[in-house]
This record gives C-alpha cells, structure tokens and sequence, in this order.
C-alpha cells in the first residue's frame, strides 16, 4: 500500500521540540505508507508554545507529539488531562478531537505495558537508576502498579530525594552493592554517542543478583546493561520495546489504527537508519 | 523530479479558507513534485483566525494562502501588509520570514501583470463589470496603473457606487449600450457550473466596440465572453492566464522558485482535473 496523495482531507499530526530529530517524522509516514492512511506527519520547532498549541487546535493539526522542553508547559494548554500524564505531570502525545485537546504520556502506559506483559510481580524490590523525566515515568509506572518497595539511586541529591519522596521510596547517592529484584536504568549511561556509551550503570554483584534487567536506553536496544543481563541469564527489558510500544500507542491514538510488532519494528528501524 | 521524503526540514505550506477546494492542495504538490523541491501543501479550515495564523507563526509554516471569508480579516493579524493588499484591503497571500508575517494581495498583482504584459495603454476607458472583491482588485490595478476613465457597472447600487467612487469612476446599475476600449468581467457570468453559464456578461455592441475583451472567470477559460471576443478579432484576455500569473507569483514567495509558464500549464491542469 501506499498513502493516497495529499488533498485538503489530508490529516496532518506534528511534533513539538525544541531540536527536532527525524525519528518521529520517518516512523509516521513509514506507517501511513504501509497501512495506506492519508496522513502526513512533520516535526516542528517553535518558541512559542502557547501559539503552537492554539495553532494546533484552530488548524484541526489531528495529533501532536511532545518533546523537550515542552513536556510540562502543554499541561496548562489543553483541555483534557489523562491519568498517565497527570501522574508524572509530563505530556508526549496530544490528541485534538474537534478542537478538544487531550494529553496523555505514552512513555508512562508503555511502562505500565511491559510491566503486565513481562508478568512482573509487585512483591519484587525495584532498584531505579536515574532522577530525570523517563526516571519519574518509570518510577511511578512501577509504584502505580503496586511495587511498594524500592529505591532511587541518583548522585543529584535534590531529585534524587524528591522523586524517591514522591515515590515512596528509598534513596541512595550510588548503586554501591545493592540488589533488587528488579533492576532498572533510566539514565543515559550506555546511551550510543554519550560520554559513557560502554559502560553499565549497575556493578556486576547488582546484576547478579537482579532477576529482571530493565534499561529505558533505546540506542543502541543492545546496551552494555542488556549485554550483562542476557551473559547472566536474567529476564531483560529493553528500551527498544519500551519506544516501541509507547510509538504503538501514540500512533492508535493518532490514527485509531493499531500497528502489529512487525510494523513498528520496521517502521522503528527506517526511522534510526 | 520528485520531492524529498517528508523530513523535519520539509517546509509546510498551507492555505486557509471556510469551505477548502483541493485546488491549490494539487497545483502546489505538483510543482514541488516537478520542481523537487522539500515543500508540502495542504488546505485547512478554522473557525479561529487569530489562532490559526498565530499557529503559522509559531509552527514556522512558511505560506499561507487566504480565501473567502478571511481576506480582509487577516489584516490585523500580519506584520508587514505590502501595497497590493493595501490597495484593495484583501489578502490572499502571507509570507512567513522567521516569525515576520507580510501580507500581499496576488490577485492585484497578476492583473497589474497582465495590464503591462498585454500593453495596454492608460488612455483607454474601462468598463467594468461587477463590484466584489475580484471586481475591486481588477479596478483598483487598472485605477493604480494610470487609467482614470472608467465605469463601474453593477446592479446593486450600495457596492456599485462605493467601488466607483473609491476609483473615481462612473457607476451605472447595467450595461445598456455602453461602450469602451476595454472591458472587464468582474462577476460569475459565464462561470461553469454557475446559473449564467451560457451568457455574455455584455451585449454584442458592447463587445463589437471593444479593443480588449477581458474575463477574470477562469473556469471555464473559454467564457461566452472570451469566445465573442475571440469571434469577433478582439484581443482577449481569460481568468486562466489570471490565476496562472497570480499562483507563480504566490509560488515564487513561498518558495524562491518561479515556475515556467509550461509548468503553471501543467500543475493548473493537473490541479482542476
């Protein structure tokens, strides 16, 4: 199949960031080519966010996309506030029906997914590296799941301590030798291109004594983290299928059509090629 | 050619009008096809101005061309309103320049190219037909361009006569007998589809006395105006040769690029297929 050619029925969804990539731009019109939907999709810059929005909304612009550093301004701009965004006070994906705007955080019910689907119980220990906005995504993905127990490691005392308070959780400045049962990263080490691409943000005793490694760290989806985990025969979880799914679910929302895994896991691999 | 995949970079022109056509959607994306340029066109709606163009702004949608009924209202809302828009207080064309918004009226423009393109002389007296808004940017070019004698001929009194003082023309409420050099068609007679399809917005002495037969009907290009005028050895001049000069002028200042006369041909015919 192949999308029909642009007319005035067209329906048009953009993102919003203040240094676009051409991920999301490929990964749409991937899609919208192999389903045949006459959609379009484009990323946008802006530094006016409240104008983009309103503009959004008056143009009827079908689905908008989030991204740094916008993720909590757009709250204040839109009608309707879901659950997943409410609970991290973060937004990725805005759906604009009739001129009703809905928010909604993807990343956060992707989590939520993958908790589900790789049946994780709430009784385990969760072991949290990181403090950023995909560390409060997962965090209380987890803790709105029903795992009680935790801790946030993080050397930034302040969201260290914040986001493990908001969490319930404990908090600790290093990994040191703790264990959990499950073992999540959500900082960017072992991130491709960053300064600490080769390295595993756990010690090798953490590893060793996880069950699940868990790494929100999409590029590449063979992190050193993953790497260990699958040496040690843990369960893993990779931060390709957190993307994803999480694109699943924007894309759903945006079209009503559910793309099947093989589809987003070829529209994911022209995207990053 | 053909135009690049759709990338972050692709630059978004769009149009803005209460009841869309595809037309505009179609002769754009044909000459960014033909022309391999990174652009995409596509017509909107809205019932919030103010937001819609605010949203051109912030999202850097580099065009926006203006229909019924926004022509007029978007003067507020540019920057910079160049003197075709000025001359007749319309709008069909904004220019986007980093945030700077400049409005300018191509209709005018093109009619003041045809005027000089055909040599036509000042000196000549102008019978025109109609009082709308086309009727208003034709005689304003031709008032603009040195030809002081004229007649505005229309059957409602009010517009009639408030568009013959704004050029210092005469009014009349219909055609009778009058004659002059050149004649104008400002109104839908002729108009495919139209309930005077099939007529002649002026007599046949009319027409016989003229030196240039003029029709801004572009659809058909072959008016019963335009065929007496060519049956009769007149000059003539079609509503296509209009919106072709008027598009390639608008298409020149959302992207940079003047399309030749064939291509307009081509993308035209292609755009009311």
């Amino acid at each position: 199949m192949s999308r029909p050619p642009l007319s005035k029925d067209t329906t048009l969804c953009i993102s919003l960031a203040a240094r676009p990539s051409n991920i999301g731009t490929r990964f749409h019109n991937h899609l919208y080519e192999l389903l045949g939907l006459d959609f379009i999709y484009k990323a946008f810059s802006t530094t006016d966010l409240a104008a983009a929005i309103g503009g959004v909304r008056a143009l009827g612009i079908r689905g908008c996309s989030v991204s740094m550093p916008f993720k909590a301004d757009v709250l204040a701009l839109v009608d309707h506030v879901e659950p997943s965004a409410r609970a991290i006070n973060a937004v990725n994906t805005i759906v604009n029906d009739a001129g009703v705007l809905t928010a909604s955080n993807t990343d956060y019910l992707a989590i939520e997914g993958l908790i589900g689907s790789h049946g994780l119980a709430p009784d385990a220990t969760v072991l949290l590296h990181g403090s950023g906005g995909m560390a409060r995504a997962v965090g209380t993905a987890f803790r709105d799941n029903g795992f009680r127990q935790g801790v946030v490691v993080a050397r930034n005392p302040v969201d260290g301590q914040v986001l493990a308070e908001e969490l319930g959780y404990r908090w600790r400045p290093h990994v040191g030798g703790a264990t959990a049962a499950i073992i999540v990263n959500a900082t960017p080490v072992g991130m491709a291109g960053g300064p600490e691409e080769h390295d595993n943000p756990f010690g090798e005793s953490t590893v060793a004594a996880a069950e699940v490694v868990f790494d929100v760290v999409a590029v590449p989806s063979e992190t050193p983290l993953i790497a260990a985990g699958r040496a040690a025969g843990k369960r893993v979880i990779t931060g390709a299928e957190v993307i994803a799914l999480q694109a699943a679910e924007q894309f759903e929302r945006y079209t009503g059509v559910r793309p099947t895994a093989e589809q987003i896991a070829e529209a994911s691999a022209v995207s990053r090629a």
